[in-house]
């Protein structure tokens, strides 16, 4: 299946080309003290090697903002800071390197402060990402729509801060608009792609923790992707980045827009199960995190629906009494006891 | 946001009412043996308390049949017997006292074995619900299709099997059209509501372990359900089924549809977290796994996002540098340092 985009502006953010049909692309944010370099250039280093393609980092104060002088060589992936009020932080970062910012243009300091950002912004190519997010909007905004911050308020309020930052000449330019009630935010993106042609950054906000953090973000970017909406993406979860951008990609699979390392098939296990599967399947998991080829690996616990999904695959396992079939590219190639399974599934996937 | 549902009708499955605009129910599947009454029953019971409202089981032979009638009596929700092959099984499974039974009318023997499935369940009122899985599709459909389970194909089966049902004159179906993949799935309930009022079980088969199963489950049965699809739902996961029943209920809240016990909103933590965020969301998260009232209790980590998201919930705490504020229905209600925060939080929910 497959469906339309919506029809974006194309910006670049360093290397990562965002918008005008580029490829949705992957982001995450560190949770290390940016002013700590090696903690936090190692957290890139796994949140890269997790799939992400954009990390961005929180600038609190000056020698964070000094920091970045020294992290930005380290990064293999293009970094974007993400500053609140001070304006002269986010000049400072933009010189340190970084290739984007995320800042609030209400709450930078007035409109001349907006200029002076936006023009260190465009002496380096840099991109700014103006965010919008449910839990701190103006207050103004919020009074014109009943107090709440609904998709029309956080269209409005996003439609503001571009408008300070358009009235400047700069036009690299993404926006997030982001809420925590899941059908918010799909509103509200929606809307958005009404009223502009900027890129659009996605993500559902204080998700929750890594359970109902991963449903609300697979629910809400899986139905704005899905709808053609979206130029890059976040999960963000109250776990570890890394588990943000294995999230992202699980979700930018199950909507069929991008693939990357083994895709894991396997059934839930009922009565009919006579095989220890859940060990199997995370065996097969475990052993198989290093692939990076986009194959369909399959793990299956009966003869019912085993041998159809298996030889769906790429390669697969279906389990009977007391040994298990495998698969590949559709064939039956071999009946295995339990113990050796996993071994000779390993070896058939690492000889695709 | 609301969204029109799609139009079924409406069936009853015990005492549940699937279709024609009742609740979308939460279905689950046990994978004990089910000839181990005390283990079996003993797992419905779990599954209950975490939501779910109708539960499957798989019955391979006469004695997993026969232990039905002890099973029945004890379970507090509707139950459904899962068969495939034996049209015997079906029978003797409904006079077992089962609510529901699955089975492919395409295995079962014929159309004469049909009938006499269908007259047993008329008798009892009991549902039938018509499966068909991307995984044991018939060679004829699959043959008429390229060869692969399309969602043209799918909804093919399903038909032909609904016919093989009411040419007997049986009208209590349900359908469910399982495929490994998201979008595939979603294509085939599009199809199948164009093609029948006959209400629709979702799920997504096969989906793989917790995280890519919880992630495509998430996607598939978000986008279906906001569509306006679907009116009943299991979430399939390689993991116990309790799992899957909170998944399917934290599901059906991100679409807005239907919410039970606390939704827990916390943000991922950044740089600018200076408290233990992660250790007090999921210590709020234990403390309050009791709570049945649909609150929503927010866990914030700074002060720039935190009092906005925490004043939008029922209760909240927004962390600042070495206290958190705790929120009230949008009012601040005191400063607490970070080891007693948990505990007023607690004690202000519970008032509520």
């Amino acid at each position: 299946m497959s469906f339309i985009r919506n029809n974006t502006r194309s910006i670049k953010l360093g290397s990562v080309t965002i918008g005008g049909g580029a490829p949705v692309s992957v982001q995450t944010m560190t949770n290390t003290d940016t002013r700590d370099v090696a903690a936090t250039v190692a957290q890139i280093g796994r949140t890269v090697a997790a799939g992400a393609e954009i990390v961005r980092l929180a600038v609190l104060d000056e020698r964070a903002a000094d920091c970045l002088a020294e992290i930005v060589p380290e990064s293999s992936v293009p970094l974007v800071a993400d500053i609140h009020f001070d304006w002269r932080l986010a000049v400072r970062a933009l010189e340190a390197g970084v290739d984007g910012i995320r800042i609030n243009p209400g709450n930078i300091g007035g409109a001349d402060k907006v200029r002076r950002v936006a023009e260190a912004a465009g002496a380096r190519g840099a991109v700014i990402r103006v965010g919008v997010n449910s839990g701190s909007m103006e207050k103004e905004v919020l009074a014109r729509h009943g107090g709440h911050p609904t998709a029309e308020a956080m269209v409005e309020s996003a439609l503001d801060k571009v408008r300070l930052l358009e009235e400047t000449g700069f036009r690299n330019i993404k926006v997030a608009l982001k809420g925590s009630n899941v059908m918010n935010t799909v509103a509200a993106v929606r809307l958005w792609a009404e009223a502009s042609d900027i890129p659009q950054h996605l993500g559902v906000t204080e998700a929750g923790d890594a359970f109902s953090g991963t449903v609300k973000s697979s629910v809400g970017l899986g139905l704005m992707l899905a709808e053609g909406f979206g130029d890059t993406v976040r999960v963000s979860l109250t776990a570890p980045p890394e588990e943000e951008a294995r999230t992202a990609w699980e979700i930018l699979r199950a909507v069929g827009l991008r693939s990357r390392g083994v895709e894991f098939i396997s059934c839930p296990t009922c009565g009919r199960c006579e095989g220890p599967l859940f060990q199997l399947a995370a065996e097969v998991r475990q052993r198989l995190g290093d692939v990076k080829a986009p194959l369909k690996v399959a793990v299956m616990g009966c003869i019912v629906n085993g041998p159809g999904e298996a030889k769906e695959a790429d390669a697969g396992i279906a389990l009977g009494r007391e040994s298990g079939l495998v698969f590949v590219r559709g064939r039956q190639v071999e009946k295995v006891p339990f113990d050796r399974l996993v071994d000779v599934l390993e070896q058939e996937v690492r000889n695709l």
